[in-house]
């Protein structure tokens, strides 16, 4: 259970199968965001055949509605949903400092206000494990403090070091085997805090690990040096998971860099607001070009929207405002994504990840290729030499 | 091209396959409404899965936004909307009546100011015509004049006579063979009204006819004496379509009297706002109870919803203005009425449509089952004999 073997290696850019009770996924995966319990707008069955493996609910938002007795009674994630594949749940952390009002961080955990009805609520990372059981997810994350950008370096390390102490105290409550528990290593952008949550963390062995606190504000060339620090020091026999990520550009980069697993918001999100992902950059159906093209959103696509539909019914939906287009345009912009990683494990399967990356990156950028992602493309290609030590 | 044959007859009700361009129906049928060429949140492969078999555009939304010359530009709405079965347009003339500001209407046609943008829209028979030939639908309706609930008999007569001259003008210009344009016989609730507008109507021996004029504020004991009174003098070997109509019962009720065709929003927008149809009358999802309830909304149905929903789950994602809750409300609605229509085809096929529609009703009716349902059965059951002459 939660074995993670490693079929391909390009630089420190890996293929690899992680077997969960629900089902064994592939790596590098996209996985998409289920906030309350729903991917907006999309159903599992579509999940199921656009190529999504392991689909992420939110513990902060399930827990204040509509609470997870409601959902352990339908078996959990998988009966509540009806999506039957592997789950993961983030820990409430990250949200409770996003959403809630009027938090108080304490040794003992956060109290906040629900931003739903106001009502007081305390999040430990006892009650976060107990809430994780009951949602039923094959991975749970540790409770956190993901600190905001910028942040202070004591306030940093006084933060992480406190992630410690609670990812000790999810350890000691957690209960069911059947569920993998993934620690979270902190340190902002800082290496220096970034190796001290490594020291502190690693010993915990857990079946995986996440890099957090990155996609919070910073600047891409501050993010990607914190990924390539952190990824090349989690150990290679496990998956490693960047939090809250997936820019079409940062599943590429981090590909490179040894990331396995992602999630965000941003292709159903921009979705909904009309936008579509292709590897010619983001198409806006908002604007007055699209309205009159007779071709698909991409050529290159096999996901329903674009082989049944024009640029111009699209837009005309958009105009309209009708339900269809954030819904179409959210499995596109999914289905790019799961496209887009299975592209990259192909290229890394046959030892060409950079060769591909750059081709990728050249169209999607236009030919402005940033440093950022050149370096970060460079750094995982230059370190194959120390993986084989 | 548009044979209407009756396979079973039982009373008025007739089970019968009508032909088009692009395939046959099976009568009696609901259409559901793709108002601006989609019905909201579903998809065409949907719309083909839960027993969809002809879907009404409408001609006022589509000529405004995104106009006619793009759906042509896609082949007409099959090729837009990606649903490549029959289609329905209506002609305008209702909706110019009930979102047109400042409308005027002369014998030439009606003037109109868009509820888009302002813009002063003529609508002349010409007019619908053209448009409803560049949509491309299968079957067409004639421009006519919808009045308002309650109008003065003089006001109606003036009304349906223009109707007809309008009449005389669409079938004039319309230069398609592969369409078929039905006429629509008005009166409001007045029997020598109907009786005056079908003598007027008939004589131009189109392959349809509708009934138009109702399910505008009157109420139903007045409604369906007119439905009964206009479908029992309409042509036996074409289809009758009651336009705008489409509550279950109002299914159940005019089936009985000879009606082939509906239309009406209703079942999406019910489901929009959170109410499922079912045969114990209508599931508000918005109050407490199905919160925890782990039952589908209906176990004899064999929707996407049905087969893996809870009713807490459904509720849940209504709370949260999860995007998927109207889309599967409205795929259950819909699937709702087809399978009622399929039900009712089966009922009269065996001669036992009154046994049927009466114990359907009394469930549906919970043991109250409403003077005009009754009589509307048993006008139904009685004309048999009429009819045999």
């Amino acid at each position: 259970m939660f074995e993670f073997e490693i079929a391909h290696r390009d630089g420190l850019a890996r293929v690899a199968s992680f077997h969960t009770p629900r089902g064994t996924v592939t790596t590098p995966m996209f996985m998409p965001v289920g906030t309350q319990g729903t991917v907006k707008g999309i159903s599992p069955q579509e999940l199921t055949e656009i190529g999504s493996q392991m689909i992420l609910g939110n513990t902060y938002h399930l827990m204040l509605r509509p609470g997870e007795a409601l959902v352990e009674a339908h078996g959990g994630l998988p009966g509540f949903t009806a999506y039957a594949g592997p789950f993961l749940t983030d820990s409430g952390g990250f949200q409770v400092m996003s959403l809630g009002h009027m938090r108080k961080i304490t040794e003992e955990g956060v109290t906040f206000k629900s931003h739903l009805d106001g009502s007081l609520v305390n999040l430990t990372p006892e009650r976060s494990i107990q809430v994780q059981e009951a949602l039923g997810a094959d991975v749970i994350m540790a409770f956190d403090e993901c600190p905001p950008f910028p942040a202070e370096v004591p306030y940093i390390r006084a933060s992480l070091e406190r992630t410690v102490r609670w990812l000790e105290r999810c350890v000691t409550v957690k209960q069911k085997p059947e569920q993998a528990l993934f620690a979270i290593v902190q340190g902002g952008i800082h290496e220096e805090l970034r190796q001290q949550s490594l020291d502190l963390t690693l010993p915990f062995d857990t079946p995986g690990f996440a890099i957090g606190g990155l996609a919070v504000g910073e600047s891409k060339p501050e993010m990607y040096p914190a990924v390539a620090f952190t990824a090349q020091r989690l150990p290679e026999n496990k998956p490693r998971y960047l939090m809250g990520v997936g820019h079409p550009e940062d599943l590429v980069a981090a590909i490179a860099l040894g990331v396995d697993m992602f999630d965000c918001v941003y292709p159903t999100r921009t979705g909904r607001f009309g936008y579509a992902l292709t590897d010619d950059g983001r198409l806006n159906l908002n604007s007055s070009a699209p309205r009159t093209q007779l071709e698909p959103i991409d050529k290159e696509c096999d996901c329903y929207a674009c082989q049944h539909y024009t640029r111009a019914y699209l837009a005309h939906l958009l105009r309209a405002e009708e339900m269809l287009a954030p819904r179409m345009l959210s499995l596109h912009n999914l289905r790019y994504l799961h496209r887009l990683v299975e592209r990259a494990r192909e290229a890394i399967a046959a030892g060409r990840y950079t060769d591909w990356a750059t081709d990728w990156a050249g169209r999607y950028f236009k030919g402005q290729i940033p440093d950022w992602f050149r370096q970060a493309l460079e750094t995982g290609a230059g370190n194959l030499s120390d993986l084989s030590r």
